[in-house]
């Protein structure tokens, strides 16, 4: 989470925080900020997994970019020439979690002045070729499974096709049934990996109960963040068209028992 | 390894190295150095696992004792109240590689003035149970295994009786047999986890064939790491007493080619 970043960036630079959707519990995509022009870098985390939004686009900032894509890497054709740095966590789209990943520019390497960690440094894993440290071969060996699947799949822009694909159904079904609201409200903010949605207005104190009937169906896990409360449908690369469907029939479904 | 650790802590503190083997290339454990009494910790790393040597007791030093154990935790009955922190990867006798474990006093914690990352500190992982992050499941599940299999088979007691037999059995081989020496040649300095040695005296040409003959043999891996040379054979918890056998059985049979 970016708000990680922020604290963590604290302990050891100056921070400015551009732009920030807590006004509106995070509920959607700033636009229109600036970012200064004297600043060493721009980080910013592309895809919120409790809040449900993305940055479904390659932002142009005049500064070094660095982005967190822990959960939406490979889950859009993506120009990365526009990215200093993109750097993750394997366990979304990539591995089980134990590994992680970096794409960095060779120019933004080697500007770090104060004493770090060896382990720490990019230079170091650059130059032993990811082997300076005992590494996670099971996560590593699964990342390469990934992989090739991925590829044997179609590649990064089949996987676009697909995840639109199951977006636009999920969606659909949140704005059309009377009984749920995404909360997201703006389209082009909702994020397509991870589906966001709560009871409608009057129809809150079915929240337990449509949890409840939706486990009987065999969704596990359907329940939100702690943070928003409500249903929270995770479509990452590996969850296939079929299991939104049953979402969506069972939504339907519930509908029709309240009907 | 201690020389890597020397490194890292002299990045952000003040060091000394009060004992070191290197005069004998690392063949022997150093004893009789005097710990200051004015120093925050005395760090040890327990075993070696390129020139297989181990410190088989538990110090006693007057300060707070730190204790890399990545290649022989568990491999002996210790004393866990006599170290402040106990610390390794889990790759030798726990797990997979890709999780770490540390046994840590309550004392010795929150003395750290400067900044760190969150992600570094032991009180960020201790008060969120080790769930700061996302874990490394496989791994983890994985450690569990292990220690149910360990407890299954007698316990850290019943390892090192095991892992003494082991290593009586082919130290005692390569010390009878007047092919090979091994290059620990103090006996209580000797790893029982890594066994390395050498051809012997006037029998160094016959490194490749011995490599080449335990290969056939299905000893993989045998070789020695490339700053030692000669041969290693790692005797770790997992490693069944007949594993053991079949490599003294090479080394006869090869004795006997060569008479």
């Amino acid at each position: 989470m970016a708000t990680k970043a922020i604290k963590e960036a604290k302990l050891f630079g100056e921070v400015n925080v551009v732009a920030s959707s807590e006004d509106k519990q995070f509920n959607y995509i700033p636009r229109g900020y600036k970012v200064p022009a004297d600043v060493d870098y721009f980080h910013i985390t592309t895809n919120n997994t409790i809040f449900g939004t993305e940055i479904l686009e390659d932002l142009e900032v005049g500064v070094p970019l660095v982005a967190d894509m822990s959960s939406d890497i490979f889950s859009r054709v993506m120009d990365v020439s526009k990215y200093a740095i993109i750097y993750g966590g394997a366990q979304k789209n990539l591995a089980p979690a134990g590994v992680t990943f970096a794409i960095i520019k060779d120019d933004i390497l080697g500007k770090v002045e104060r004493a770090i960690p060896t382990m720490l440094k990019y230079t170091t894993h650059i130059s032993k070729e990811s082997m300076y440290n005992t590494p996670p071969v099971v996560p590593i060996y699964a990342a390469l499974q990934t992989l090739k699947w991925l590829k044997a799949s179609g590649g990064v822009a089949a996987m676009e096709k697909e995840n639109k694909r199951k977006a636009a159904l999920l969606y659909g079904e949140i704005d059309r049934n009377p009984l749920f609201r995404a909360t997201v409200p703006a389209p082009e903010d909702r994020s397509r990996m991870n589906v966001c949605f709560v009871m409608n207005e009057g129809f809150e104190n079915l929240e337990k109960e449509f949890n409840d009937y939706a486990t009987e169906q065999g969704m596990i896990g359907i329940k939100g963040h702690r943070s928003v409360g409500g249903f929270r449908a995770s479509l990452y690369n590996a969850l296939p068209y079929t299991s939104v469907e049953a979402l969506v029939e069972t939504m339907q479904a519930f509908e029709k028992m309240k009907k």
